[in-house]
């Protein structure tokens, strides 16, 4: 029969189902409100709007053809316009790479960036697709926690004094995903000064930092210092189906990741690319549309946090509800969000414990909530059901 | 300033600039007619039925959304009925895989099913596609012939007989590229009960199999083992953009590929996806589309031959026109392909030289002929010019 060659063995070793990943499952049970979720709104998704630059899209020909590696032209140009006005300095196209999604960008650049072995320092509690993707190139991972300003650049810092020298420091810099806070201005400025001294790369992976409610978010870390790598996509702005995301990187960091793009899968979807390029340069609509999916997350948002604060009280305490997609609740009266978790399904309601983010400390006490694919009186019931569940 | 990491470094130093792909870069000139290329032919791609597709999956919202990593369900379906099909036995869809073009599926199978210094075998010459992730995999090589009834099996069999012990064997099994030949049914059943007897997997890499002009390509070399992995993709079928290649493979296979997958891009487009399930679907249009690329194709390539035969006679051994997209030719004559590449970029035309393909032998006297995307009269005037470039 087929053989089980060694690496094999080892992935499917690794394939041990946990009780949370069984667990969640269950939400797709439609008397299940689930908070668990990661994803935007597809009725927030410009439909329409694809539909039409699609149709023009394929009244050429060459759209259907095989594109350049690092990404079509026109999208490159659009996004270096953008991300130029974004970081106050004139980016140019070689610094731009297109991906598939920005967890393409991760998965390319760990492997230029890293040997195995080299040091990670990743926010605690972390994205888990970024942790994945530093673990399979075999880095080691240290873990930096986060509070309300963002990762505590101070722990980070003591780390290096401690005889440290990570390769690359990796933040969600504006509403984090899980911990739903926004890297403060001067712990910016702190870490690009910690990388110019020690020579590591910051990877700023910034999914979410168009979706702010208030007010927009503070200037990007790369603005601060020539070592920062910047990941974004359009899969919370338009829609994940694009498959776009990009990197801004020295222009030697793209040409090395171009090599392996091609090994990867060669290219991507012109057909996508030019969406996005479309939409992105349809300015005035895309700032209508962009302030819609705003307004409608911010109620939402609002609505969770109210919905939270006004049943648990001084039993949690939760993140403002300043953008992005998540909100993290940490509870004050000794809950265990895991032991909760059968209990809440029971009731209605899924969240994903904050176990799921771990990586150092082990947030038993704490829960991420998901507030974008519910209207605001869902996500109110949403509250009563884990009341209920919490015995509150 | 950036740091430069050792990894990021090694990266840099491969990108040396090659000879051919600096003469190369002159094929784009309009006074050349490019026979270097490996693209299939735009004009031939189904662009209504296409738009029509896209604009039939965007009335679904969920569409916009991310999709499941191993593949959208119903383009999987329609994978495991037409393999079921091809192979003869009832393919699950969980042994289906979907990739962004088969390049993904070639990538994450290496990280499956090899360590560091396992050995592979590769075709000479090969597929540079395959070699770049092989190398990139830290795999130990080997490369055994082609001849005009495709991979020399008895040459692997030496090599084992030798105490070689393979992990995996690559072929192109239809239409090689570069080689232009197909194994035959014989050599097929060989090489498969090589693999069961010595436990390796067979990666059969067939993007070119519906591409036959005057008779069917054989039954699969995946009919004859169940250790083989069948790859293949709608980018010579359909159309490059689409990004969708896929993998038939035992399942336990593609759970553990599903990991990588989630790592690497998360997932690949429900739009594209979806366009491509509904052309695989539509069983009438599809043959009837796939006869008219087949009959354009052969058409061309039987030109270009009878032309390079005609011109060249018995200075050359070329393949026959039977599919696929390439033509290798021969010299029999002495006539180093590398030195003539600036002549025959003066005269007007261009090709790869065959030592752009090769692994163990140098093939200084071959080269590789694409006739997608060039009509007869065309191709006709480019072995002229290749003639005057030769002096013959």
């Amino acid at each position: 029969m087929s053989p089980i060659t060694p690496p094999l063995a080892r992935r499917l070793d690794s394939l041990q189902s946990s009780a949370i990943r069984d667990l969640l499952k269950l939400t797709a049970r439609a008397d299940i409100i689930s908070l668990a979720g990661g994803l935007p709104d597809a009725e927030l998704m410009p439909r329409d709007r694809i539909a039409t630059a699609a149709a023009a899209a394929l009244s050429d020909r060459s759209r259907l053809q095989y594109t350049e590696s690092p990404g079509w032209g026109p999208l490159r140009e659009v996004l270096a316009a953008r991300e130029s006005a974004a970081l106050g300095r004139p980016v140019l196209v070689d610094e731009v790479f297109v991906t598939h999604g920005s967890q393409q960008a991760l998965s390319l650049l760990s492997e230029v960036l890293l040997d195995p072995g080299a040091l990670v320092v990743v926010e605690d509690p972390a994205y888990v697709g970024a942790l994945q993707v530093f673990r399979a190139a075999g880095a080691r991972i240290e873990a930096v926690p986060v509070d309300a300003e963002g990762m505590r650049v101070d722990a980070l810092r003591e780390l290096i004094t401690r005889g440290e020298r990570p390769a690359v420091v990796h933040t969600v810099s504006n509403f984090h995903n899980p911990g739903g806070v926004t890297l403060s201005p001067r712990r910016r400025g702190e870490l690009a000064e910690l990388a110019d001294t020690h020579g590591f790369w910051i990877i700023e992976d910034d999914p979410y930092g168009e979706l702010w409610f208030d007010q927009p978010s503070p200037v990007p870390v790369a603005n601060y210092s020539p070592n920062v790598i910047r990941l974004s996509s359009v899969s919370k702005i338009l829609a994940p189906t694009l498959r776009v995301g990009w990197m801004v990187a020295p222009a030697q960091v793209c040409r090395a990741v171009e090599l392996l793009k091609q090994g990867a899968d060669l290219c991507g979807s012109a057909l996508t690319q030019q969406i996005a390029a479309d939409l992105l340069t349809d300015t005035d609509w895309l700032t209508t549309h962009i302030d819609a999916v705003r307004a409608a997350y911010g109620i939402r948002a609002k609505a969770l946090v109210g919905a939270v604060r006004h049943r648990f009280a001084d039993r949690v305490v939760t993140t403002d509800a300043a953008g992005g997609m998540f909100v993290w609740v940490d509870f004050t009266d000794g809950t265990d969000t895991n032991a909760l978790l059968p209990g809440a399904l029971d009731a209605g309601v899924a969240y994903v414990p904050g176990s799921a983010f771990a990586v150092t400390t082990d947030y038993s006490h704490s829960m991420r909530l998901c507030f974008t694919t519910s209207h605001a009186d869902v996500l109110t019931e949403a509250v009563d059901r884990l009341a209920r569940a919490a015995r509150v």
